[in-house]
């Protein structure tokens, strides 16, 4: 998987587990995109800094989900709901779809 | 949910996150129903000991499901792979039923 993509899940899944400071750094910068001088900037803190919570937070989450594998738990779920939506639409079973679309909703 | 039931669940999603000795002593308690004097004895500590020990680890994996919710998201994906299952035996769709069945073992 990306590293981006792989970054996005564990922090869906475990992201309410770091601190409140951690979350708003974390999601400033790698889910929104500013830069590590800008993110420096508003919290009053060195680049540097900023740059070693964010390696600290990914440390933190990866940590989590070699405990737990809850995400690829999930992930292989998901795969598995998809093949069942292609299939129902061989069937043209709409009521499966539907729902099929609802749990990849929720995942 | 019973709560014997939902402690199984949170013990499963989140057990790994208490300690080799909370782990211990909450799978003999709680899943292999040994007494707490019986534990109490054998760990060399207070049956009361044991019963703080249980009381502490419920409210840590409580914890983590109320920052979490996975245990929750993942019974509403349950139910709604049941109902996929019960659809599709309609269908006489066997395929759908097969993953619908691996998916189940996985949850």
């Amino acid at each position: 998987m990306e590293k981006f993509v792989e970054q996005g899940y564990l922090y869906d899944f475990y992201g309410e587990l770091l601190t409140e400071r951690q979350q708003q750094v974390y999601e400033s910068v790698v889910l929104e995109d500013y830069s590590l001088s800008e993110v420096a900037e508003d919290l009053g803190i060195s680049r540097q800094g900023v740059h070693d919570m964010i390696k600290r937070c990914n440390k933190t989450l990866e940590e989590y989900e070699q405990k737990l594998h809850l995400v690829e738990k999930f992930l292989n779920i998901r795969a598995q709901v998809k093949q069942i939506r292609v299939l129902a639409r061989e069937y043209h079973s709409d009521e499966i779809v539907n729902i099929s679309n609802e749990i990849l909703e929720e995942l």
